[in-house]
């Protein structure tokens, strides 16, 4: 039996492996038109800032052996055609045309595995094939922008795009002390992945961090000097300096061959397949960052092209192709990514994704430590939990902090494949002790958050609709409770319309809070506040909410 | 309405907050028999190892305050009386008798709750009345134990018992200097919470920091001289230097007045409480250490008292007793702990656990990173999953590593306690970024371990049974795969039976191979040697087996 894959990434290598383990007789290749089969592409920001020293280490074993030709060739029993292009599928002979230095050939298959995975999204900007427009999505690329710092004609970069790629190369740039900006079209930084409070959180550690971030704006020209990037117009007007221009808009799945041999594709652009990962020819399989996947919460199909499902894919693909019959069930969009302190991860929809797909939502902030509070090391998380407002039902999660949210990412993106509501989470036995959590971790206490809202015991406003309600000038009384140290210590909101109560004399100072108007309550978190609020209405006021997630949301 | 509390714990405190901030008159009292309500016992180790500076740091809030009888009374309007024993329960009257300061009287409740924890089990041995014979339960017992080294005269402990407050004080004091001895009646430590294999990693890094451990082993006596500890004896005869013994057998419910007024107790001795945390009296509530949990798995009662657990007790009944109507569903027993640099996790049940209980079991021992191998930082964990083999549903997960584990081990727990499979693990859409794991996590790849396992590709053997082949003259192979490099650097197996042919070389040297004989093949991690079993079956051979684990597992 002939099993031919085109593409040596992570779908096709896993398929090709797991190909072979379940089949010893099999004749497996793999074309691949770059040099360098297997090489861990998630590496290469890490590569670019000088964390990882070799590009070979992005395509080592565990045991340090790097996973070359001869590698797959002597362990795997699997022949890798480096270099090689596939041109065309010829389905009815069931053949692959390739070309090899100059040079054409046929490969025939009994199944066909397409793994072509993606390419970045290149503007068609003015001045876009000057020398220093880049991207960072093959090896040749991180090379290209090492070979320009080692010149030392690389002190300033505009990253077109703040999603994911945007940001791991922001801070690889700034690692190697390039004066990064990053131009966003949308209002705010990842508008795919948070919400706009949760990504103004991102935005404030990038500027920290001293990354210039332009939401808002988009860039017009690129400005090239003798062929040379010499910076980019934004929004037709404003002009910055930059050697390099890194285009990370997004990619674009490859499917110019199953196109062209007349595979189904889906409605996003990317290869159409079945719960086993077959095309619409049953003989051609197809995985990775060239197809679709079905959005387990919505049903719909989706392009979220990403690694660790890759190599998902090819395990099911590799079964298939050996008379297996596994399926792939879907994904829901978990996405994580270090960003110099910062850990940002988040799973599912956010609000803004809900609510536009006609979920009534209940959403929850709640930040908090990632250990017990006595113990060193022990840092800050904000978690923002979405649930369907009928059901119960975890739709989302995103969560930052310079503590540990993968654990609690991976837990939500758990609760959610298994159709968990706030209610379960609630009561998850997760693993405590002061190392590793609080006695009720801050995820948990965001499941209780969003019960507490549910049941009407909790009444929130949001940092933004507060900021509103001071801007247009309204009668309310901001009602700050933290503790005169803290007051002096962080950030406050200067207004006459604060009032000053610390938590512990409000029941003796009740009478100094005029009953008749809005109170918002503020403190550094949002627990205190609430502790405040369901005071003051036990002294029956009546319009009294909380400024949700406190000022670890104020951003003004 | 009167709520009255006895235990000034988690729970207590838990309930009485939670009913403050749902009813703003009642009457909320708490009955606490010691100086510090509401201090986080689990810290205790942490105050003697000299993590934990202050003790009051173990009872702050967030935001710094320490959470004494002024806090409660000014932020929640709730009334402790600390240093208050509760004596009896009148249920008729519905009056709790108490005694404070040799002075007796009656507190009238509504509801009633019990939260009055638990208390460590003390040996009736000889001599156990000496000075220097302490738990570690109480800040009374920590604040002993540091005089003890105050005044100079702490240099030699030992721990009887080897479960987790015996391994989170063997790291206590050894942070002091002071020489350790955990003596374990069982044949391994931690016998409830790890099986065998997986508590020999903990016992392995117990004697690179220097504690000595006797398993199977039993103190006798207590040696004292002048009425002060001076040693133990072991198994009636063996002496062994001590100015410490602590006791750490477990605890043990409190129940004395649950039991004297009639409250029904459950099998495990416990008070049984039902899913609303309501005892055989309508009236009382009762919560934290001293109930017995469901476990979810086996749906039987199980005394397994936690501080996560007790806070989530506190706020079911907070809502129950003002006219809520919340349930706890149960527990499923998740523990972890830190041991030096180790990180120890486990939750559901082990395969011991599980076998005792009538499973028929999958298990797959998993060893692997905990991020991208080519990221600094990265650490070795080692995974055991447990699954039941007629369902494929997971059972229990234990986890150990000088990696991040606890991430892992709640996931595991979400997925247990939403039924989830191996299948539906190895398929979730877990958070992947080089700095947080691998493309395939080494919990998913844990899945398809035992996904392989289950379907017959991957056969393997335990280093326990390849040691008793060994010892018994069993004419095998051992087929050490390895690199030239790794055998020298490694743990390896020196027996005559030992055939050394490095995987890359297998295909070539097949025939160097006796086909007749039972064939085990050792590996690093067991993960290459997997590799190597398909690779010989290709080839005829009918008896190959991959030794679990790696050289991972190997402990002599």
């Amino acid at each position: 039996m002939k099993i031919v894959v085109i593409g040596g990434g992570a779908c096709g290598l896993k398929a090709a492996c797991r190909a072979r383990r379940r089949n010893a007789e099999a004749e497996i290749t793999v074309i691949d038109a770059g040099k360098y089969p297997s090489l861990g592409r998630c590496g290469l920001p890490y590569y670019v800032g000088g964390i990882v020293n070799e590009l070979d280490d992005l395509r080592k074993t565990l045991a340090g052996v790097v996973r070359d030709v001869q590698y797959f060739k002597k362990i795997k029993d699997i022949e890798i055609l480096t270099e090689t292009r596939a041109t065309e599928i010829d389905r009815e002979r069931k053949v692959v045309k390739i070309v090899k230095d100059g040079k054409e050939d046929e490969i025939p298959y009994d199944y066909l595995v397409l793994s072509t995975g993606a390419k970045p999204i290149m503007l068609n900007l003015p001045n876009a094939d000057a020398e220093g427009v880049v991207t960072l999505f093959d090896p040749e690329d991180a090379e290209k922008i090492l070979d320009m710092w080692d010149e030392g004609i690389l002190e300033k970069a505009v990253i077109i795009g703040g999603g994911l790629i945007g940001m791991e190369t922001a801070e690889a740039l700034s690692n190697l002390d390039v004066e990064v900006t990053i131009v966003e079209l949308l209002d705010h930084v990842l508008p795919a992945l948070l919400d706009r409070e949760m990504a103004m959180l991102v935005q404030s550690h990038l500027a920290e961090k001293g990354v210039k971030v332009l939401t808002g704006s988009r860039v017009t020209e690129i400005i090239a000097k003798d062929g040379r990037v010499a910076g980019v117009k934004v929004d037709g007007t404003k002009e910055i300096e930059a050697n390099l221009v890194l285009m990370a808009v997004g990619v674009r799945p490859n499917v110019e061959l199953a196109k062209a041999c007349g595979l189904e594709l889906g409605e996003t652009g990317a290869i159409k397949v079945n719960e086993y990962l077959q095309t619409s020819d049953e003989n051609i399989y197809a995985g990775g960052d060239c197809v679709e996947n079905i959005h387990l919460i919505t049903g719909k199909p989706v392009f979220i092209p990403l690694g660790s499902t890759a190599n998902k894919h090819g395990r099911v693909i590799g079964d298939n192709v050996t008379g297996g019959k596994s399926t792939f069930p879907g994904v829901i969009g978990t996405t994580i990514f270090k960003l110099f302190d910062l850990n940002v991860a988040r799973t599912g929809l956010t609000e803004k994704q809900a609510k536009e797909l006609g979920y009534d939502v209940i959403t929850a902030l709640c930040p908090g430590p990632d250990r017990a509070h006595f113990m060193p090391g022990q840092r800050p998380i904000r978690i923002k939990l979405v649930a369907d407002a009928k059901t119960g039902k975890l739709l989302g999660a995103q969560m930052v902090g310079l503590g540990v949210v993968d654990k609690r990412i991976d837990v939500v993106a758990t609760a959610i494949q298994m159709g968990a509501t706030i209610d379960d989470l609630a009561n998850f036995d997760l693993a405590y002790a002061p190392p590793y959590s609080t006695a009720i971790d801050t995820l948990i206490h965001a499941a209780n958050v969003a019960r507490n809202k549910r049941d009407g015991l909790y009444k929130t406003i949001s940092s933004f609709e507060v900021k509103e309600k001071i801007e247009k000038g309204e009668d309310i009384v901001l009602l700050d409770i933290r503790s005169d140290e803290e007051f002096r210590k962080f950030k406050k909101i200067e207004d006459p319309r604060l009032l000053r109560i610390p938590l512990e004399e409000l029941r003796e100072n009740v009478d100094k809070i005029p009953k008749d108007k809005e109170i918002i309550i503020i403190c550094q978190i949002g627990s205190r506040a609430y502790d405040a609020q369901r005071i003051l209405e036990g002294y029956g006021f009546k319009d009294v909410k909380v400024m949700e997630g406190g000022m670890a949301f104020w951003f003004w």
